[in-house]
């Protein structure tokens, strides 16, 4: 069960004047840590994806919790697992921490489709090798 | 039960390479959907909640559905009802549609909190009977 | 001299931990304020340049001040008029203020684009024609 | 004449329906080097200069040239230089480029300000030598 990490800065654009990171920016953080995560653990990076092979995998749901808040200057380590690999989609798993301080968890589901049909089609079979090798509960 | 209501252009800063909307844009769509309701449905404006005030209403948690895609130009009819109101918090449900076909689907609890003490604390009387007000099963 | 006019709020989602509009939200401002005078001054909506003609108005340089601040709250009037027009290009004067005080100046040029070949094009004659329209020293 | 170098890769987030950066965007990235160059350079880091010391470095001015386009994918290589350092100011020269390829040149005046007062003050004597030490051409 390994889980890919990625640490994010919390930087002064995520900030709200609360003082705190402001929750769209998760989701672009989120985003961030799925693009690195497909990039270099699934080795399908985007640019590839969106130009060569005109398909993408955007959000089709996503539920956050975001037990405490952040503040400018923290660090975010980020882990994902992949909870679900379905013939189209995948689900994913995230979470954010501080200093061992739980931030975000997130689940999201992301669906492979055909940019210029923008219809779902199957996960090539190396691709999703590589999704299940972050699965949580291989058998 | 009613239902307030705004509306949102999606612009050219929303889309994302694919020419759709990018769907953290959405979570910032939504934020200023809630950010119209409280200053106008419930009469508290997020300047003084949080200059005059100090506190604020941030997300606590969130989930969100994304059954079709938005793409530049459309317009997106919202609305926004309340699911409960809690002692400190409250549930709100919220809907973009373009055309009767519906775009996001989202239920976020938001929670008052003191920016100063960064805790929790009650809804006045007067702010709840409003967000009552727009409660979808009001008796 | 017309000027073209656009009021935007000053929402949540602008402002940075100092409680003032973050200054590439201004630009995101300004963006969508020359979005807007396209698709509605020279009847040209992005999405129609964008997905249809496949041609864009990318911003080639911009020089902005930011004389006073801006607050959650606040309503900016913005101003747009036409300073120059170039064989491929336009030279966009915007202006925005609050209670008659100065937020923001800016002068940018946007070139007329292919978007397929990304080489710049010529306006076509009923654009150059609806663009002069807003110069502010036709003779 | 030392350069503060940073390196920025090109995002998903960052692009537009065409594919490429869209330019609020890089102004969120000039942001982001200026903050790191605060931050490591100056060793004054925002959250420092915003929660403890109570001042910051708004933006006054910012001129900006974007003489070729960036894409999705792109590793941006910033640097950083100080043209002037005034009383209460410094005029910054940033430069991105990509394989050698300049994609975005800037000079921006940024503002030590008292946040309490929203007033200029004087650098501290440190962090102006600290400044100067990035100047381009110091006698």
């Amino acid at each position: 069960m390994p889980a890919f990490a990625h640490r994010t800065a919390v930087m002064f654009q995520h900030c709200d004047p609360a003082g705190i990171v402001f929750y769209p920016r998760y989701f672009e953080m989120i985003n961030a840590v799925v693009e690195v995560f497909f990039g270099t653990a699934i080795a399908w990076p985007f640019h590839r994806m969106h130009v060569v092979e005109r398909v993408g995998v955007p959000m089709g749901r996503i539920e956050a919790e975001f037990p405490a808040a952040s503040r400018l200057g923290d660090e975010l380590d980020w882990s994902l697992t992949v909870a679900r690999v379905g013939g189209a989609s995948a689900d994913l798993l995230l979470r954010a921490a501080c200093g061992g301080e739980t931030r975000v968890t997130a689940r999201g589901t992301v669906v492979l489709v055909d940019l210029d049909r923008m219809k779902s089609r199957r996960w090539p079979d190396d691709r999703r090798a590589a999704l299940e090798h972050y699965a949580e509960d291989v058998a």
